[in-house]
């Protein structure tokens, strides 16, 4: 087993990993930038080491200062966590040359399921489903018109380096085609470096459901069933659940069946998910393969009863799975509370918060690197909290979330908690009845006056 | 389903209370002292109701406020939580008398299991295994020594109005009995305003383990399997944990069969307790019964994966329990985290937290009625937070404790968090190899200075 785990990250995520390193008896070491040296990581942490300033490219995105604090301190592995270099096959590979373990996917892997028309043909391969449309980057705007043609609109342009909404556009009529090619490659260029794009039937009244698994380096692999995330704005997660009140059993053999097929086909060492596009008719189709932890693993681990953290370290060391595939007796649901104004367009608000407390007892699950007197800095990412209720029943988990959102004090800041609280009294949403459009309709009621 | 339920406690328990009940959408009225005002169980209940001053015997224990409190508020039923009013016969049929119904035993129920002897009587003619002893109060010291040469000593001299260590004596030698005789009848009559003794063979080497059980209006009960509370100072727990590192198959099979006889037998409703004695040969005695929900129920909770407050709420509404035997999977362990000097003879530290920060994350529950800010009374008990951590297997939960406890920061007062971190690594703890005598050799070692 690993001596000492450089977690190659910050927040909450950073905090996650590091409390599961303690529970094995690992050591740790932290890497912060100047904005966060009063983060709790570096707190806990046995050692921490400073990896330069904010912006993120002359610190946590600096593979040199993050392989030196690894030298320095002499950390046989790094956890990358989410985000940063957590799927960057350029950082496994100079890991596994400095013989320092990546706990993640190989270079290899991370490049074929990194690349988005390479990981759908890698699935189309496998026999896994997926959305039709071009099979890798389109050449020109000719290939593009006959595709679209062929497949029919509705059509999605997708970036093949792209993420986070960037360089994709929607299009419903063969006459705006040619606007939107052009601006998405432009937009690409700029945002990724790379132009290159791909196409996709759009699919109507999608939901975002996807697979969490599990793979060995004997090439076994098994699921633990899914995480609905279709509460997006923007292609941002808002809240996730599991199970999915859109699943049926007979749909989570076989997507799960698919992404155990997937897994193995590619010979999948680590965990990972599988996300799909789930359409009305319950057709489902590959999205994107994620080779690492997301966000939203805690409802997973809520209702399977151990740690997909400490799984990842065991199969980075070498020890094979059991194998057994999950299906949920619990249902849980996480809210991602942001640093963020809903009742303003969910527009940033870092600064201090004056005071928090945080609410507990039967069934609720914190996950957060804040606290009364943290400064929230503007430089990364919003999300200062999950919040996770998880109970027997989808209806007792909302209500445990209602009444822990109740409970959840934080002064100082504007938060989305007042979002999640109206989200959990929406009749949509009680129902199960929502897709990936849901945020563009939804509104938030203004707030009661307080006397 | 009740509409409104008064909750006639304070602290966690009050506020544990309040969270199940706003889960299952039941308005909730808290009762105050005056000095528990500022107290969560106020702050987040529907209604509060002052209801006079500390000490308890002029607020919390004062059945005529309590019960004005109730009919001013339109409550139609009364939670009493654990201590005070719980098992109060009394208080129980005032409720009933008012057409308010008591979530907890009936009178008599309270009435023949709160005395000791008669609760001994009842269990022996149900089948149960009791310490031997006698059958009832002793009318003299002349049955006492009599009977005490027949059990042979040592022997336990127990007020049967008692609790809390008061007017209990071990006697090793025939030479002492009658100084223990007198002095144990004073103490009680005093305490209690009933002298009244009876005895049992003091069991050495004894552990503390309980069997949580659930009965309903059907005559059905079922059990929850253990909970081991051995580590106790002066009778009070200190931290307990399912299963008990003691317990084997055969034997927990046994115990829960007692308990489930002994609950049938007595046709008890609701949420019980039958407490054991365990002898080092796994014989098992019954102690009592506690009619009323425990401290320690959170880590049966833990291991079930559902509220025994909603199972109580909903048993006293009529609705039968499945029946189930339950067996547990996981291992939860619970620290009470006591605002008193663990160096200094664990001397009740109350006054105002300037700082609390609470540990979160993969298997950690917190209930606490406290938070940054909040003045500790010196009026109640000095218990402030219940940590619970919950794993895998008991190595897990316990090195998952250990992390929590060392995330647990609270400021401005003493708190037994140094006795628990120290208490996860004694090797006799570690072993699972520890009697309710485990505190009387434990000593707590100076803290580190830090640089």
């Amino acid at each position: 087993m690993f001596k000492k785990i450089l977690i190659a990250n910050r927040g909450e995520i950073a905090l996650r990993i590091l409390r599961t390193c303690k529970e094995m008896g690992i050591s740790t070491v932290a890497v912060y930038s100047t904005a966060d040296a009063e983060s709790l990581h570096v707190r806990f942490a046995d050692e921490a080491v400073c990896i330069g300033p904010p912006p993120s490219n002359l610190s946590y995105l600096k593979i040199s200062n993050i392989i030196a604090a690894a030298e320095i301190t002499n950390a046989d592995a790094i956890h990358p966590g989410y985000g940063f270099l957590s799927e960057n096959a350029k950082f496994s590979k100079i890991c596994e040359e400095h013989d320092i373990k990546f706990i993640g996917a190989s270079p290899d892997m991370i490049a074929k399921m990194g690349d988005k028309a390479t990981a759908k043909a890698t699935m189309r391969a496998a026999g896994v489903p997926c959305v039709p449309g071009s099979e890798g980057v389109m050449k020109d705007f000719k290939e593009c018109q006959k595709l679209a043609k062929e497949i029919g609109f509705p059509v999605m342009l997708k970036a093949t380096a792209g993420g986070g909404g960037k360089g994709m556009r929607a299009v419903w009529k063969e006459e705006n085609l040619e606007d939107a090619w052009d601006s998405a490659r432009q937009e690409a260029g700029a945002a990724f470096g790379n132009d290159g794009m791909y196409m996709e039937k759009l699919i109507e009244e999608p939901r975002h459901i996807e697979i969490q698994i599990v793979g060995d380096s004997t090439g076994k692999a098994c699921h633990l069933s899914e995480r609905d995330c279709s509460v997006q704005r923007r292609h941002q997660k808002l809240t996730e659940e599991t199970p999915s009140p859109f699943m049926t059993d007979s749909l989570r053999k076989k997507m799960g069946e698919a992404a155990v097929k997937a897994a193995e086909y590619i010979k999948y060492e680590g965990a990972g998910t599988v996300e799909f596009l789930v359409d009305k008719h319950r057709n489902f189709y590959f999205m994107e393969m994620n080779t690492r932890i997301q966000v939203e693993h805690p409802i997973t681990e809520q209702v399977i009863d151990y740690d997909l953290i400490r799984e990842q370290i065991l199969v980075a060391a070498g020890v094979p799975i059991s194998g057994k595939n999950y299906f949920p007796q619990l249902h849980s649901i996480e809210c991602r509370i942001n640093a963020e104004d809903p009742f303003n367009g969910f527009r940033p608000s870092p600064g201090k918060i004056t005071n928090l407390h945080a609410p507990g007892g039967h069934g609720v699950r914190i996950d957060t690197h804040v606290y009364s007197g943290y400064i929230i800095p503007p430089n990364y990412d919003s999300m200062i909290a999950k919040l996770i209720t998880t109970a027997q029943t989808r209806e007792e988990a909302i209500n445990k979330m209602k009444r822990a959102l109740d409970e959840f004090v934080i002064e100082g800041i504007k938060t989305t908690i007042p979002f999640h609280r109206q989200l959990m009294d929406h009749p949509d949403y009680i129902e199960g009845n929502y897709t990936t459009k849901f945020m563009e309709d939804f509104k938030m009621k203004p707030l009661e006056k307080e006397d």
